[in-house]
C-alpha cells in the first residue's frame, strides 16, 4: 500500500512569522536542546525525516526569530546520536562549497547515523550570502544551476569511490582494503577538477538521499535528473497536480522511475480539538505580527524595500528582475489576482513563507492531506508546525493517529535507513551489474 | 598549582603503524562506536580534550589502517552528545575551505557542545589533497601561511559578530536581538572578502580554542600570533626545551601572555605492569610491521618513492625540496646522525609518525612526562595510544592515577568548557573594555 511520507521542517520557534512572540513558544534563547526535543517528538510520530534549511536570512532590524541558526551539518550529526531511526536532511549549497567537502560531510553523516543522511541541494538565492564568500554579487541563475549539475555529478562519483566490500581487513596478511575495489574519479569538468577517492568507505545508504527544492525550470530539471525527494511550495490543488505531473514526467524523461522521486509540498498546520479552537489559535498568531516585521519579511521575499508604503493599500508595482525566486513571483501573481493589500499579502502568504496553511481539527487536516495524496498532488508533506513545540506535539498526537486509522501512514518503522522509510532503492556500487536506471545515469 | 594538560590524539586502531594488525586491536571495520568508546574513556581519565587530525593519507596499496577517516566536524559534533565535559578539537585546513564556513562550523560545535570546541589550524602539506580541490599542485608554503594568517583573522572577526548579550528576546515588543550589538565585519583583504555577520550568536567560549601544529618558521609564527594550544613533535628533551623557549618568546613578542599558549608534544606510550611486559608489547607491535607497509609509510613521509631500496642498507640521499614537512627533515637528520638503516628509520621513527615513544611501567612513563613538564619542555601532552582500545585504557587506569598521586593532574573536572580545563581566559566581546592582550590583537 502507498503510504504518505512526512518530514519535519525545523524552525526553532515555529514557522509562523510571529509564533516566537507567543508566550508558549520557543525560543527562550538559542538552544540545541529544542532541536533534540523536536527531533525526538518527530521520531515518536514515526516521521521519515527532519529537515534543516540553510539560508542567510538575517535582517538587521532584530525582529525575526530565524536570524540565528546552527550550521546544518553539525546540528544533524549531533542529532544522529540523540535519535535512532529518523532521517536527517541538511541543506548545503553548491554555490559556496567544494564538492569534495560536501561529499565527505554527507557520507560521514550517513556512517555516523547508520544510513539516515540526506542532502538538500540548493544553489542559494540570496545575494547576502555571496558577500560572505568573496563575491560582489551572486552568480546568475543559469550559471548557478550549471555548476549545480556538475557539482552533484562529482559528489555522486565520490560516493562511489569504493565498492561496498572494499574493506577487507586481513590482519594476518596486513591488508586493510582491497585496492581493486577503489575507484579514482579523475573528474575534469567545466567548473570542477576532482581526483578522488573519498577517504571514507561507501556509506550505509550507498548514496545519501538527494533532495531538491527549486521550482524554476532549471530547478525542476535538476530535481528531475537527480532528486529522490522534492520539496515544493503549493497552495492550490490544481497547481500542485500540474507541478506533480510535470516533474514526474521530467523524471521519466531522464530514464528514472517516477516512483523514485517523491514530491512533498510544505504544509503549515494549525490543529485544534475543535474548528473553533484551531481558528482561535490561528487568529492569536496573526495578531502577533508586528507590521514592521511583516513589511520587512515581505520586502526581503520580494527583493524590494517597501519601507513607507501604505500597508492597507495595494501592493506596489515590483520590478520583475527583483523577483529572484519562483516563490516570490507566485506571491505577486496571487496578490494581483486576488487584489490583496500589502498587509493581506504578508498575513496570508509571507507568514508561512509562501506555504499552504491548513487550519482545523485533526480530521480536517487529515482530509486535506489525504485529498492531495490521493489526487496526484503529493507523495507526502514537509510539515511546518506554526508554533513550537505545541504545533508539532499536536500534529504527532492528533493528526498522525488519524492518518494511521485511515491506513495512510505507518504504525512502526520497518527499517533503519532513510531509504527504508522512503521505499527508495539503494544505488548499487560500481562493481555491481548495471540496472536500467543506473545505466541511464552512468551514460550521462 | 600548575597542572599537566592531556589530549587524546584519535587513531581508530592505535598510532603504531602496525597496531591494527594485532588481534586485540580495532579495527574490525569502520566504526563510529570505536570513537564513542575512546572519547568516553578519555573523559573518564579527565583528559582536557580529544583531537582529530585531518590529512589525506590514503595510500593505494591498501596496507594502512588510517586510510579511512570520518569528516572531523561531523565526528566531533556527534561525540558532543555522547560526552559531557571533554574538549573537542577538530582539524580544518585554511587551504581548501572558506573562512565563513569554518567560523560557522566551529561556532556551531561550540554551541552544541556547551563550550568545548577547538580548531586545529593547518595549511595542509600533502599535494594529494590539492588534487581534490581543482588544483594541479599545492600552493607553496609561504603563500599557504600568508592565506592562513588572513583566514584566522577573518574567522576570529566573525566569531565577534555579536556581543555576548545580543539576544534580547522581548516577546511583547517583538524584539529578537538588539541590532546595536551586531557587528558587520566588512573584511577586504588580499585573499578574502567577507562581510559578515555570522548567523549564530557568540558561542559559549567566545572563541573556540585555537590550536596549531606547524613547526616551520612560518608555522611557529602563526602559532605564536594566534594559538592557545600548540602540538609538536619532539623526541629529545633538549630540543623540546629549545622549541618551548623559542615559541614562548615569540608569543610574548606578539604581546600575548606565554601562559596562554600551551605546548603539547605528542607521546606514544606503551605501558606495562612491569618493564618486561611493556617491552614485550612494544616488540610484538614492531614484529607486525610489514616491510612493504613500513617502506610505503616512509616513502610517503619523505615525499620520495623508496620502492626497491635495500631496507637493511643506509637511507639513500633524499632531495631536500621533497621534504615538505619539518617532521620529515627531522627524520632524515636523525637517520644521518645515528647512521640508521632504512628499516631502522621506519621502525624507530615512522611507526609513531615521528613522535616520541615511551615504553615502561606507569611510574616510568609518569617520570618522563613529569621531567619534561618541570624542565620547560612541555605544558602537557597529546597522548597517542600505540594500540586501541587497550593502549588508552592502560594509560587511563595506570598512568593517570600515578600523575594524580604526584599532584600533577586534576582529580575532577572543575569547569564545563575547554577554556575552563585549559585555564585559558575567555576573549571578551567587542563591547567590553579592551584588555592589554586584546588591544595588541585588535591593533593588528
Ligand atoms: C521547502 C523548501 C526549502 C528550501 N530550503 C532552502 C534552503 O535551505 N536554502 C536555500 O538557499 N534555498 C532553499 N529553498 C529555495 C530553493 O531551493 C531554491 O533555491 C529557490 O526556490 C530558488 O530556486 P528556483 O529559482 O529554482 O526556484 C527552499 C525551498 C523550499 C520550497
Ligand atoms: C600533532 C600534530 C598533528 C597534526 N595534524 C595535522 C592534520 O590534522 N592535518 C594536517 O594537514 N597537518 C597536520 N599536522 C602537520 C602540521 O600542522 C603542518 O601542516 C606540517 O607540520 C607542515 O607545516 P610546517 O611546514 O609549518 O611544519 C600535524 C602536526 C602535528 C605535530
Amino acid at each position: 500500500m502507498r503510504e504518505m511520507k512526512l518530514g519535519l521542517f525545523f524552525a526553532p520557534g515555529g514557522h509562523h512569522l510571529a509564533a516566537w512572540r507567543h508566550p508558549d513558544a520557543y525560543p527562550n534563547g538559542f538552544s540545541f536542546q529544542s532541536y533534540i526535543s523536536a527531533a525526538q517528538t518527530a521520531e515518536r510520530g514515526l516521521f521519515d525525516m527532519v529537515f534543516v534549511a540553510d539560508v542567510f536570512s538575517l535582517t538587521p532590524d532584530g525582529m525575526r526569530a530565524d536570524s540565528f541558526r546552527f550550521e546544518p551539518i553539525t546540528l544533524l550529526s549531533a542529532l544522529a546520536v540523540a535519535t535512532s531511526k529518523i532521517g536527517l536532511v541538511a541543506t548545503a549549497t553548491t554555490s559556496f562549497n567544494e564538492p569534495y567537502n560536501v561529499a565527505r560531510k554527507f557520507a560521514s553523516l550517513d556512517h555516523i547515523s547508520g544510513g539516515r543522511a540526506g542532502w538538500n541541494i540548493v544553489t542559494s538565492s540570496s545575494p547576502l550570502e555571496a558577500f560572505n564568500f568573496g563575491l560582489e554579487e551572486h552568480l546568475n541563475h543559469a550559471e548557478r544551476y550549471r555548476r549545480a549539475h556538475e557539482f552533484v555529478e562529482v559528489v555522486r562519483g565520490l560516493w562511489d569511490s569504493w565498492d561496498d566490500d572494499a574493506i577487507a581487513i586481513d590482519k594476518t596478511e596486513g591488508i586493510f582494503f582491497d585496492p581493486a575495489k577503489m575507484h579514482m574519479l579523475n573528474h575534469k569538468g567545466a567548473h570542477y577538477r576532482v581526483r578522488g577517492p573519498l577517504s571514507l568507505p561507501r556509506s550505509p545508504q550507498g548514496h545519501p538521499i538527494l533532495v531538491q527544492a527549486g521550482s524554476s525550470e532549471d530547478g525542476r530539471n535538476l530535481a528531475a535528473e537527480f532528486a529522490e525527494v522534492i520539496f515544493t511550495i503549493q497552495r492550490d490543488l490544481a497547481e500542485a497536480q500540474a507541478f506533480y505531473a510535470d516533474v514526474k514526467a521530467k523524471v521519466a524523461a531522464f530514464g528514472r522511475d517516477p516512483g523514485h522521486a517523491l514530491i512533498m509540498p510544505g504544509v503549515l498546520p494549525i490543529v485544534g480539538r475543535t474548528r473553533h479552537e484551531a481558528r482561535d489559535r490561528y487568529e492569536q498568531l496573526q495578531a502577533l505580527i508586528h507590521p514592521q516585521a511583516g513589511l520587512a519579511a515581505l520586502s526581503r521575499t520580494l527583493g524590494t524595500d517597501l519601507t513607507g508604503v501604505d500597508i492597507d493599500g495595494p501592493l506596489p508595482e515590483i520590478r520583475s528582475e527583483k523577483l529572484s525566486e519562483t516563490r516570490a513571483m507566485g506571491m505577486v501573481e496571487t496578490a494581483r489576482r486576488d487584489g490583496l493589500t500589502v498587509r493581506q499579502v504578508y498575513e496570508r502568504l509571507v507568514v508561512s513563507k509562501g506555504h499552504r496553511q491548513v487550519v482545523g481539527t485533526a480530521a480536517d487536516i487529515a482530509d486535506t492531506l489525504q485529498e492531495w495524496f490521493e489526487a496526484g498532488g503529493a507523495d507526502g508533506y514537509n510539515i511546518m508546525p506554526a508554533m513550537m513545540p505545541n504545533g508539532l506535539t499536536d500534529f504527532v498526537e492528533l493528526v498522525v493517529p488519524e492518518l494511521q486509522r485511515r491506513g495512510l501512514y505507518r504504525r512502526a518503522y520497518r527499517g533503519n535507513t532513510l531509504r527504508d522509510h522512503l521505499g527508495l532503492p539503494r544505488p548499487a556500487d560500481l562493481a555491481a551489474p548495471v540496472s536500467r536506471e543506473q545505466a541511464t545515469v552512468r551514460a550521462r
